[in-house]
C-alpha cells in the first residue's frame, strides 16, 4: 500500500496514478493532551487502520496525483536518525573534496556512528527546500528513508526489518561547513521525505533498490541500495543499541556518491525503484 | 514560579520544599489527534495559564516534596539542542585526555556548532540513569538548561533571552567513543532534566550561576556559568540561525570541566543556584 499525506494534512491511499481520499480513519486515532505520545500515532496504529484504508480506498473519489500537494507522508515522528559516508564512493568524494570536508575528519560509518537531524526540517516535496544559508554550499543528498512501524530497542540484525513500517524517498540536504552533521543537516526543510509510503510488505529487500537524481533534468547520483556499506537491517539494530527506536521514526540510510550543490530555482526529481518519484523545488 | 511534573504526569508548583498540584490546569490544554504539534504544549500555553497556576497552587494542599517522584519539567520537546566544549577548561581536558577524545579531532565551539540529542533520552531526576553500555566509559555532565518559551526563528543575540520560558539542570550524560555526539549522547535515559523549571523572570542573568555536581559525596565539577565561552543568548542566536526553536525545545549549554565516569550504584547530585538541586541515580 502507498500512503499519502497531502493538501490540508489529508490522509490518502496512491492507486496508480490517484490518490483515494481515507482521512475519515484519522478520527480513529487517539486524543493526546499532556505529555504528547512518543510515538507517531498514524505508524503507531496503522496494523489496525489497514483494512479500514483499503476499504476507504475503494469507495473514494480519485483525485489525480498531480493535483495534490503531497506533505511529509509521516507528519510526527519524533527522532530522524541518519548514516553518514555509508556508500564508499561517497566516502571517497568526501575525504578527496575540501569543500565537503572542511578539513574535519571524516570517519568510516563503522567509527562515526550515526546522527539525528532535527525533526522540524522534515517536509514534504509539496514544500520544497529553502536554502538557508545561500552563501554555503547546500548539497542534495537522496536516500532511502525506513520508517520504523513498531517499538524496536536493542533489536538483532536478523530480526530489524520486522520493525520497518515502510519505506520513502529522503533528500537529506546539507550545508557543508565544520559544524556537527545533526546542526548541518538540520535546517528548516533541509530533511524532504516522500512522495508517499510503501508498506514494507512490497519492499521485501530493501538492499536491491535503484536510486537516481537530476537537478534540472542533469543526473547527479545514480546507484543502488546494494552497494550500502552497512545495510538497513544493521543499520537499525546499531540505532537501536544506543536509543529505542519507536512507530514512526524515520532512518536516512545514506546517500551515494554524487553529491553536488544547489540554489533557489532549481528543480531535484529523485526516484527509487519500487517507491516512486517526485520533484522537490528548490527557493 | 518553580514548575514541576510528578508522580503520574501531574502538574505541580513547588513552594519551599513543598509541591501544590495544579494538574487541573492541563484540561485547559487544547487535544490533538494528527498531526501531533511541532512544540510542547504546556510550554507554548504558560503566560495564559501562569494565573491559573498561582491561584490552584494557593489552594492546593502541600505535598512534601521528599514524598513525590519528580520528572521532567518539559515532557514534550521537540527538540533537544546542546553545546559541546563550552567551557575552555572542559576543552582543555577534552583535548588532554585520550579517554575523552579517543582520537577525534575536538573542534573548538565555534567551528563545531550545536549538536541534537534524542527527545527519546529525556528522564526526569526520580527515573535515574540506566548505564547503556556497562563497558563503555559513562560520564557526567552537568549543564544549565534553557527552555524555550516562544517560536524563535532567527533571533538576534539581543533579543535571544526574551524567547526563555525558563531554567533547569541538566545532565548530558556521555558514553566516549568515536561516535557522532548525536548518537554517544542520545541513550535512553541520557538526557536528564530537573528538578523542575524556574520561570525565567526569576533569573533575569543566567550567565551568573553557580553549579557543582556530585559523585557519592564527593565534588567533581564545580564552575559558574559566568565562565561559558558563548553565553545562553549567542548560543540561541547560533541555534535559530539552522532551524526554528520551538516552545519547549530544551537548550543545554554545555559542561565546565571535571567530567568523569559513573557507574551503577552511583548516586549524582547536582546544583545550581537560583533553580535548586536534585539526586540522580546511576543503575
Amino acid at each position: 500500500m502507498r500512503i499519502c499525506r497531502f493538501n490540508d494534512n489529508r490522509l490518502g491511499v496512491v492507486l496508480g496514478k490517484h490518490v483515494h481520499d481515507v482521512s475519515a480513519v484519522l478520527e480513529r486515532l487517539p486524543t493526546f493532551r499532556y505529555p504528547l505520545p512518543e510515538h507517531d500515532p498514524l505508524m503507531a496504529a496503522l496494523p489496525e487502520l489497514r483494512t479500514a484504508m483499503e476499504e476507504l480506498a475503494d469507495r473514494a473519489e480519485p483525485l489525480p496525483l498531480n493535483s495534490v500537494n503531497l506533505l511529509s507522508p509521516v507528519a510526527s515522528p519524533r527522532k530522524i536518525v541518519a548514516a553518514p559516508v555509508n556508500y564508499r564512493l561517497h566516502h571517497e568524494e568526501a575525504l578527496a573534496d575540501e569543500n565537503i570536508h572542511h578539513g574535519t575528519n571524516i570517519l568510516p560509518i563503522d567509527k562515526a556512528g550515526l546522527f539525528l537531524k532535527a525533526t522540524s526540517a522534515l517536509v514534504g516535496p509539496s514544500a520544497g527546500v529553502e536554502i538557508r544559508f545561500p552563501g554555503e554550499r547546500n548539497d542534495h543528498e537522496i536516500e532511502l528513508v525506513a520508517v520504523i512501524g513498531r517499538r524496536a530497542d536493542r533489536v538483532s540484525r536478523d530480526e530489524a526489518l520486522s520493525y520497518i513500517a515502510g519505506y520513502a524517498i529522503g533528500l537529506d540536504m546539507t550545508v557543508r561547513g565544520t559544524q556537527e552533521r545533526s546542526m548541518r543537516k538540520s535546517c528548516n526543510s533541509y530533511a524532504v521525505l516522500g512522495p508517499w509510503m510503501v508498506t514494507a510488505d512490497e519492499i521485501p529487500d530493501p538492499s536491491n533498490l535503484e536510486m537516481e537524481l537530476t537537478v534540472n533534468g542533469e543526473t547527479r547520483q545514480k546507484a543502488s541500495t546494494s552497494y550500502l556499506l552497512r545495510d538497513v537491517a544493521t543499520l537499525i539494530e546499531r540505532a537501536s543499541s544506543f536509543y529505542t527506536l519507536m512507530p514512526g521514526d524515520l532512518l536516512y540510510t545514506g546517500t551515494p556518491e554524487g553529491v553536488a550543490p544547489v540554489e533557489a530555482g532549481d528543480r531535484i526529481h529523485a526516484r527509487i525503484s519500487g517507491i516512486g518519484d517526485m520533484d522537490v523545488l528548490v527557493r
